[in-house]
C-alpha cells in the first residue's frame, strides 16, 4: 500500500505548533503551511508542479494533515495541480485506518466556480476509493455553479458553499474561517498557493493563523516563479517595515530541508 | 572595548566550509555570505539597511571574515551603508591582537568610481585606528578617477584596481577573483548586495563560488526588497530549470535565526 509512515521520533518538534481547543472561539485552529526555495518561491511557474522538498517533508505534510480537520488551497493550485488532498499516513482512514478517520476535508476557494472537477480528477476517484473525503468549494455569492458539478459534488458528500467576497480583494478571511468553524471544523491547514498565502499574511489577516509551519529547501529557483512575500507594508510614518515576523521560533534540519515553526509576533 | 566573541563550540559546524588551501589554483577561494529574510530580501529597499539577524549571527560574520584575507562588496552596498569593513572578533588586530592580523582586506567593485570615500568614511577611520585595511576599489578600465580619491586612498595603504568589464554586464567574476589572487589574496569572502550574489549566482559563474554560507531571519520584508534570486536558467528543452542547488548542505539553527551551509551542486 503507499502510505507514508513519519517516524514518532520526528513528531515532538512539531507538537506546539499543533491544533489546541479553541472550543470558545468562533474561528478555528488555523495552520499556514508551505514549501519554498531559498528565494521564496513555491513553484517554478504559475500552473507548474515544483517538487522541492525531499520524501520526509513530504511524510511531515501528511501527519500534518491528519493532525487538522481540514486543509485548503486556492483554486490555482487545484488547476495546477490535480492533487489527491488526502493523507497518507499509515494508519488513518484508507491506509490501514478505519473509515475515514484521520482523513481532512478538503477546502478549495474558487471564487468563480472555475474549477473543472469531474469523474477524473484525483480527489474524487481517491474519495471513491475510501481514501480521503470529497471537497468543498467555496465560491463567491451570486456565481453561478453547473448543476453537473453541483451533483456530483453532492452525490459524494461534497458541497458547494457561497460566500461574500471583498470587492476586488477576494474572500474576508475571517469570515471564511468562521463559516468553516461553524461547519464543525475546529482545525484548518492552510496549504497555499502563492495568492492564497501573500493575502492571508497582510496585516489585517495575519492574526488570524495560529501557527506556521515552512519548509524551505536548499535551492534557488530563479527570478519569474511564484513568490511568497506580503503585500508592503509602512509604519504609522509612511517608512517600509518588515511586513511579518515570526516568534517562538524552532527551526528543526531535516534532511536536505529546513521545517521553520513559529507563531505569528505583533 | 567594542570587540564581538564568537564562542568556539558554535566554530565546528562552519569549518568544513572555510578556506582551505586552494595553492595550485589561480582563484582565490570563494566564499558567498549574506542573510536574508524568509523573502530572500536582503534589505527592505536599495540603498536602505535593514538590520535583519540577531547578534550571534553578527558575530559569525564577524568571524568568517577573520578567516577570509578578503571580503567584497559591491560600490551599492558602500554608499548605502557607510561600513566599516573590518573585523572586530576579540583577538584579532585592533581589537586585541597585533597588527592587522585577521582584518581582512575590503575590497569594493564600483566600475564607475562613483563611491565617494573620504576621510569621514567608516572604513577610513578604522583604518587610522589601526582596527583594519584601507579598501581597494574596481574600477572599470577607461574610467578616469579622480587624484584625490587616489591619494588618500594610497595614503593609508589602499589602491584602485582597473578591470575590463564585459558589455552591459559587468566585471568577468572569473577574471576579477584570478586578479585577487595574483595579488595575494588566497580567499575571498562576497557579502552583497543583491546584484552582486545574483550576477554570482548565475550559471556561468556560479561554479567560482567554493562554500555557500547564508543567515535566514524568521521575518518577511515584503515585497519591493532588495531580493537575492539568481536570473531564471533553462535546460537544453527550454523548460524553466532550478537556477542553483546546493549540495552538501548543513543547517545550524541560531539564535532566531539559521545558518545554511553548503556548496554549489551540478
Amino acid at each position: 500500500m503507499d502510505y507514508l509512515t513519519f517516524p514518532s521520533s520526528e513528531t515532538p518538534f512539531l507538537e506546539s505548533y499543533l491544533p489546541k481547543d479553541k472550543a470558545n472561539n468562533d474561528l478555528p485552529f488555523t495552520t499556514l503551511t508551505f514549501a519554498t526555495s531559498l528565494d521564496s518561491s513555491l513553484a517554478l511557474s504559475p500552473g507548474t508542479r515544483t517538487i522541492l522538498s525531499g520524501p520526509q517533508s513530504k511524510a511531515m505534510t501528511h501527519y500534518l494533515r491528519s493532525r487538522h480537520d481540514a486543509i485548503l488551497i486556492g483554486v490555482g493550485t487545484a488547476v495546477a495541480d490535480n492533487p489527491g488532498l488526502n493523507c497518507r499516513i499509515q494508519g488513518v482512514g484508507g491506509y490501514g485506518g478505519e473509515g475515514l478517520q484521520g482523513q481532512p476535508r478538503p477546502i478549495v476557494l474558487d471564487p468563480s466556480a472555475r474549477w473543472e472537477i469531474n469523474d477524473g480528477s484525483k480527489i474524487l476517484q481517491l474519495a471513491k476509493e475510501g481514501r480521503g473525503k470529497v471537497p468543498w468549494i467555496i465560491t463567491a455569492s451570486g456565481v453561478s455553479i453547473s448543476e453537473d458539478k453541483k451533483s456530483l459534488l453532492e452525490s459524494h458528500g461534497g458541497k458547494f458553499i457561497s460566500l461574500d467576497i471583498i470587492e476586488g480583494k477576494g474572500f474576508d478571511w475571517a469570515e471564511l474561517l468562521r463559516c468553516l468553524k461553524s461547519e464543525g471544523l475546529e482545525s484548518v491547514m492552510i496549504e497555499g498557493g502563492g495568492s492564497v498565502i501573500n493575502s492571508l499574511l497582510e496585516p489585517q489577516f495575519q492574526y488570524l493563523v495560529d501557527s506556521v509551519i515552512v519548509t524551505i529547501a536548499p535551492t534557488w529557483l530563479g527570478q519569474g516563479g511564484v513568490v511568497v512575500s506580503p503585500k508592503r507594508r509602512f509604519d504609522g510614518s509612511g517608512n517600509a517595515m518588515a511586513a511579518s515576523r515570526l516568534k517562538d521560533v524552532k527551526w528543526h534540519p531535516f534532511g536536505e530541508d529546513v521545517v521553520l515553526c513559529g507563531r505569528i509576533g505583533q
